[in-house]
């Protein structure tokens, strides 16, 4: 048994709390176990200069950490004058995860800006973010859609993300800090609702990992998120119900 | 009657949650109406270079918003790579207000900080900060005189700030965000549990006042200060109950 | 008798030199006492982005201080690479100060750029610095008269700063840098010639102060106020005689 | 067959050659087809703040572009004055990858950075330079230890990174640009020479991807991995013979 | 005879490398001795806002070192976040100086920037760097005029750059950079074809010097000019057979 | 005759304002006709760190612009946040300048910080603020002589600069804004009192110039600067007395 009294294949206590922000087009408060991230989707209706004139739309992510969301307070990266490479590392990975299950020709031209800031920190915080960004980028679509339905639903999947480890010589799934911290092998999987992978970061800078550890690694990935993906079909209802309806 | 039923000089609904942070010593989400800001306390055991060697403590505040705090999405200063001046302007007027309830010789030499992060924003984030952080820096000084009593509390009397400005001919209270962008007059206060005055900044940008309109504000201001920190004496309870209790 | 032979309610010697820059559309050098700011408008026939199209003008301000106005070298923003809280402060509040006198609808739209740069410094260089800046601004407006008359003249009436503090028991007007460095409540005031606040910024960090000694403050700097006005009045002689004469 | 008349798991022509820079401690050129990394190893007797008084070594990686290294001249990031978030990741993983095949506690209180200059670039960077900065570390070690032998030889194992996508619905190994540019899945492999992996990034930001697809893609990669590290063997000689005789 | 064999007025072996850059308009990799510098020209097809509007080209330069081009190694400027004066100084120098053999007419309303990037230095890198530079901008030049020959071909001389500098009592020319640092006085010059002189630049920073010696630095310069010029004649050949056949 | 009434080798009106500072060690108001250039001297009882212990001291030199220092405003480089290349280059240029008259082992471990701020610029910014920094310096190591007398006056020279030009086939001294933009070459000269050059800067970008041509800018200049020079010593008297008795 875990520290915490898990089992190797559970996840922590998942909770999602829907639009706790009230001007944000849609809004997710998300835990798992103790970490907390808020993340707000907001909708502008414009594109970067990059993507203008294609008749497309864009989904952007930013994310951050409060100060004291750390046991040891972290410097704030608005007074150090520059994110860190971990930040930017994460938003990129966030963006890049929400736009495999956007088809940006069905949103049309327009962005969609995912923040995921997190309040409180304890392990797995980027894939808390991609797994609460889905939700609260779901809400914001169905707002969309009900002031004007989209001839084609922009969502073509569910998605969602969770970690996995390996300390000593057991494969551990949704790993907290201190978890993390100890582990040889350190793995991130963001995969959609019909179980196909959209990212797998996996990474032994202490320990090289065979193609055998890394198999048992992405199955139970692969557990984890279904369930993640249970979770949020149960919190969005009917707002979920027009996702993956049609074919890309 | 205001907008959203108040009268002219009755504070919006106010909500003090203790401890929402499992690391800081001291924290504390506090609601001024739809504001909502989440100020921690985070204790070093050292001070700044140009305290050094004197025995004394130090007080210092950061403020930021979340990018979706507002109704339309904001920048974020991290990305911009510098704070705005009004974000400078706001966090050392935490700071000074703070360290003017503070005995820094009884504090001994550590530094606490104080991280205002606005969730939510609809006017009068500025006081509603100052407010809290008190709280957050009273349960953080409660939590290190547990440890070791200090010969001498540090914390010297409560501390709580409000606005209030002229709308149209009449002086309002604890104004919002829609009241606060058609005030003429506006004006925040910083006041002790003794009603003494440490920060009172008025702005006649859009029309000069008189003296005694000024002393009708502050009037109002006093009244409103006064409930404030009967509120934050009724949330601290007994860890409130050694503030002020020693001469400096 | 004050260290440097003053009353308690007396200025120290204040110099207005006319046009001391040959490029400027306005320039002031002015001095109280030992403190020397060269403040000079700048006219652009355009607005910022965010006035664009609103068929009003705009009043901006920049403030700096020489790396050896002080006693001990100060480094140089520009070096440094940004700037500081303090000279954030200082600039939005002389912007903001001269807005209050001025009709921007009846200025047009173009921007005066007030730039106020510290030759040297000791003492009270923001409430030096707005009182020099209102005569520079009111010279460039007088030139844009003589050009061509406004319909409205666009200055509504005179505006200078001061400083007041509580050092001991006394309540001494006009700090020199000693001074301040005393004091245990520091306060600075911007008036009009009607003898109306445009701002008002108490800050009792040492020491917090009751409504009566806020009184007397305000008594203090609102007779320095007019003695200051009445020196721009004197200094710009005929160039001054359209100010105010339209209501607003 | 590709465009460029390779079969599909075909690496392009591999050139190393050894000591370009006459300073460097270490120093590859290295080209897969016409992408040139100049990489350099130097050595300084010191570790950064943060792993001092450990006895133990670091590795740091910089990555970075020559303006002209792309078909269309890019910006200099430091004339922007901030690396991307691209560079970030990229040095990060360099260096991640580099220390998964060195003993730190072997190479003593000292830190080597790899300098991965790419003087020109047709796809695969990131996977050039982690091959062509294990040999300048290998050349720096080498050099080291003539000048005093390492009780244990801290390079544990060789290391070799190579790309691998889906093109269509064919898997191609180490593609150029034009093909990464197609790549519905994209993914970069780092390996050591006991097979085991190092990193595994796959991204299918286009088109999520199955398990299957997944294990067909690590095959090729492994096989593409392998041929390097023989390239590296041959390059190195007798300069490459202790690496890997210690067990960590 | 000086530490390297040469004589005092005789320069480093000089190699020119043409096209070793794919991508580039036109590129040079030129050594002079162990300096090592790597030249590419990038065309764009517009010009810098100050320039708009004219009918007339630009000629753009930007420098910098790679970091283990010195025999210790040096800070990116990348990661510092800003340029050194050191960078900015030559980049504008050579600019200024390419502009000057520049028909900026007849070149026609575009942008060439010359890329000189220090793969390895030895002193003498900025004169290295523009001796190069010229040769890029033939080429580049060149294949512009192969597309759609030039009514008025833009290049109206050759340009080419050495320093030299005085050891001892000796006057020597080309110095490295173990030379370079013993020099009391270091002068850079730049010359045409035509034997006139773009920029003198001389420092006496350890001894100030007499117009004898002055003359004597010049006379030296002159010749090493006209040897270095002879060999961009020779590397370019027939691409640079229409070099000054208009005149300006 | 020029436009300004003044013969081709007539230096403009040079004015010399000793101490306009009350806190600077040294300070000088200098004016070479509307070019007016504040020159302050500051002391500091350490080195920088590359300086230490050597038993040396050190000079060094910072230049800037007021914004309405020119005709049309230029933006602080403060708020843009970075230094440009022209003011590098000048300060830069500044600093070598005066230590190539200050003996820095007879200075001792000191630094003296030259700042140059120009008030007002009519052409020439640059020579003026070398010209006033030298008696800036003057005047500080004279007062630091007095307080305890060196053993060998650390200023072994005069130091003076001026900028000589061609306009139309006539050589200009001294050229004013107007005269400068129209110059085809623009030669900076520093020289000493002993008629050594310290920094010869000849630029021809818009017209190349031969060995003739340099050697009349040059006797022009030569004759500029002993004319400085001249006003330098009765601007000092008595306090410059001591410059170069000791040989060096």
């Amino acid at each position: 048994m875990r520290l915490d009294g898990r089992q190797a294949d559970e996840l922590r206590p998942v909770t999602i709390t829907l639009q706790p922000n009230k001007y944000a087009e849609g809004s997710v408060l998300i835990e798992f176990g103790d970490t907390k991230v808020l993340c707000t989707a907001s909708i502008e209706e414009r594109v970067p200069p990059f993507m203008k004139g294609q008749g497309k739309g864009w989904i952007n992510a930013e994310y951050a950490m409060l100060p004291r969301a750390t046991q040891v307070r972290n410097h704030r990266e608005s007074a150090k004058g520059k994110l860190t490479g971990r930040t930017m590392e994460i938003q990129r990975l966030i963006g890049r995860s929400l736009r495999s299950v956007v088809d940006l020709q069905a949103l049309g031209e327009r962005t969609v800006t995912l923040d995921c800031d997190v309040l409180q920190a304890d392990g797995g915080t980027r894939t808390t973010s991609i797994t609460g960004a889905f939700v609260a980028l779901a809400l914001a679509v169905d707002k969309l859609n009900r002031n004007h339905a989209f001839a084609k639903y922009p969502i073509t999947d569910f998605l969602a993300s969770v970690s996995v480890g390996v300390i000593g010589e057991r494969t551990l799934l949704d790993l907290n800090y201190e978890e993390d911290s100890k582990a040889k092998v350190d793995m991130n999987v963001v995969m959609t609702g019909a179980r196909k992978f959209v990212e797998v970061q996996g990474t032994g800078e202490e320990a090289p990992f065979s193609r055998d550890e890394l198999n048992t690694l992405l199955a139970s990935a692969e557990e984890g998120i279904a369930s993640l993906i249970a979770k949020q079909r149960d919190a969005l209802g009917e707002k979920g119900s027009r996702i993956g309806t049609a074919v890309v």
